[in-house]
């Protein structure tokens, strides 16, 4: 994922001074059967870092926004827009923060350029995997240095999606040794493109619209994306045969939903209580569907397509992970509370470390031992 | 986890023939500041297989049910039983089935023995992990087949939580070889049970109060329980030092909520929308809090309590994986629902092994190697 993805054809397109929520006191909006009776339906606008209707990170935004509506019945209705309709794609932490709208669902490494501390309620190279972040941001004090950190914005944000781990990417050629990597044009956003240029690569900034074509043009060598079901839809696989994974540098993306503090503060107990769940419900629901999702693509990939799977050699794998860990520690240098959510990040996956080497990490290579490929 | 585990002391209490949901229409129960008018509050009697106050497993039970009530504002009300409070441990399911209560929570693995599919809805032998089943059941079939199956009973059944990853459990003297396991007296309960006494040894049901005193006396030289968090709490490693992981027997199971079919059709459209969301959001926080938990109780075992760590040998996992695969099969063929169940699982399995040997299997790996000990 990058911020610039979605960049074009993103502009703002209106803001405006319109209210960013409605009450309508006495509305019939009702859906068949609800429980309770409804005195009012309040619409809740949530602006998106996706385009409308793209799979898997969008779904996360719809699903958050369906279970919330559902859920109430229909009192609180929650109408969704994709990136462009009212602002652009990175307009919505500030459209949100000045209440032009209620919410937000975008990756909140989007808002580094606010606080490097953001990249670590989303991911950063050789971090936490899907349910390692979970753990800590649920239990381990992430939430609590979170809301610290968009209370400063006026917001407050909670975790509303995953996308389990990500892939190192599509090449055209095979990166064997760390001199492969030497003048490598590769579409890397991030503190992953800054590991790539600490390596002698080009780390270039391509929305995804314009990846394929710089691709079969020869402009850029390689690119990253998502994981299969995300990558497989753009045909990378023609024109970049190696598929490389793992990653290192999008272990477990945490997605995230983010509201106006005053309008959450607004929100009656029960109905704080169906936005809490709803995002959590969808933290659930997309971990599952990328998960499924990834393996059917994979196979289509593998088994129609003919691509590729390669692995990053140790000697690439050694000096990543150190540049990685240098880059992610200097980024949370810029602040004293950057410091601290780093250092939290950071105990939490020492934890995770500990814990997932001696249970799935093994568990993963036993049971292929077992029962082969 | 056993079916045994809480049999000690949880006798039926008291079913009788009382109405299992009352309605009082008026009542003031209201917490503060709800959004909507209620003009009734209705209350949900759950049963659970669980200890009053049990963490982690028991926890998930009381957090379905505290979700549903602070989402609905208290017009949907739902009470937790502890296990011998109204019906014991292993009598919720019928009790729920005839509408003495309203719904459970437990592991449905405990139902096998009116059906062998239910082992697929909680854990088997090298079987799928926790993100894995959610993936199945959420979005691989797995939700259709479980409801065709409960829907035999006149419940409907939804993921409630996930115990992550299990160990293999504590051992008085190290295991290095086949030989090893003969004659070994070790608490293990259900499929892995079969599989040891396959083995040669001898699998022994005892309840969790049981298991301490069992392995001071010498009547067992080993046993398994949950995790670290869990197992740390009973003290095993004062009389069993070698604590072997990862696990083959329970690789993330899988916690339920069931409902009586009756009182689920009941529920407006609106209130079976928090009940599903209540269900998966517990599902997310039950992962992530056993993934914090053990990492810190892991810390504690082996930095304060000396505990040695150990791992099955390559010779151990391989015959342990022959006859998994074989004890799991032949336990489908009770009957064809069953079967069914088995070959969607294993389906899915095999779609989760192949994203999981590009992705999370091969990154915990090189975070090792780059990060070290």
């Amino acid at each position: 994922m990058d911020r610039r993805t979605f960049l074009s054809g993103a502009a703002v397109v209106a803001a405006g001074a319109a209210s960013a929520c409605s009450q309508d006191t006495g509305a019939e909006t009702a859906p068949a059967a609800p429980a309770v009776n409804r005195n009012r339906t309040r619409r809740l606008r949530m602006v998106t870092t996706w385009p409308t209707g793209f799979p898997g990170l969008g779904s996360a935004a719809e699903r958050t926004a369906q279970f919330i509506t559902e859920m109430t019945g229909g009192a609180l209705e929650v109408e969704v827009y994709g990136a462009g309709e009212i602002v652009g794609a990175f307009e919505v932490f500030d459209a949100v923060s000045n209440g032009v709208a209620d919410m937000y669902h975008g990756a909140e490494y989007y808002w580094q350029g606010r606080s490097p501390a953001f990249n670590f309620f989303c991911a950063v190279p050789l971090g936490m995997t899907a349910h390692e972040i979970m753990a800590w941001v649920e239990y381990g004090g992430g939430q609590q240095l979170w809301e610290e950190l968009s209370g400063q914005f006026g917001l407050i944000a909670f975790q509303a999606g995953n996308s389990g781990h990500q892939m190192g990417g599509w090449f055209k050629r095979e990166v064997n040794t760390l001199e492969d990597f030497r003048g490598l044009r590769m579409r890397i956003p991030g503190l992953g493109g800054s590991v790539l240029r600490e390596l002698g690569g080009a780390a270039v900034a391509l929305s995804g619209g314009e990846i394929y074509q710089s691709l079969q043009s020869g402009a850029i060598d390689a690119t990253e994306w998502v994981g299969p079901w995300n990558d497989l839809a753009f045909g990378f696989y023609r024109e970049a045969p190696y598929y490389y994974g793992p990653g290192f540098h999008e272990p477990g993306s945490s997605l995230a939903v983010g509201l106006n503090r005053g309008v959450w503060d607004s929100l009656p107990t029960d109905q704080q209580a169906v936005v809490r769940a709803a995002a959590r419900a969808a933290n659930n629901q997309s971990l599952a569907e990328f998960t499924y999702q990834n393996g059917l693509a994979l196979r289509t990939l593998t088994g129609e397509h003919g691509v590729q799977l390669r692995e990053f050699s140790d000697e690439i794998w050694r000096e990543v992970g150190r540049i990685s860990e240098a880059v992610v520690s200097d980024t949370a240098n810029a602040d004293p509370l950057s410091r601290r959510v780093y250092e939290s990040y950071r105990d939490a996956r020492r934890l995770g470390r500990d814990w997932a080497n001696v249970s799935e990490a093994p568990y993963y290579q036993k049971r292929e031992m077992v029962l082969g490929r």
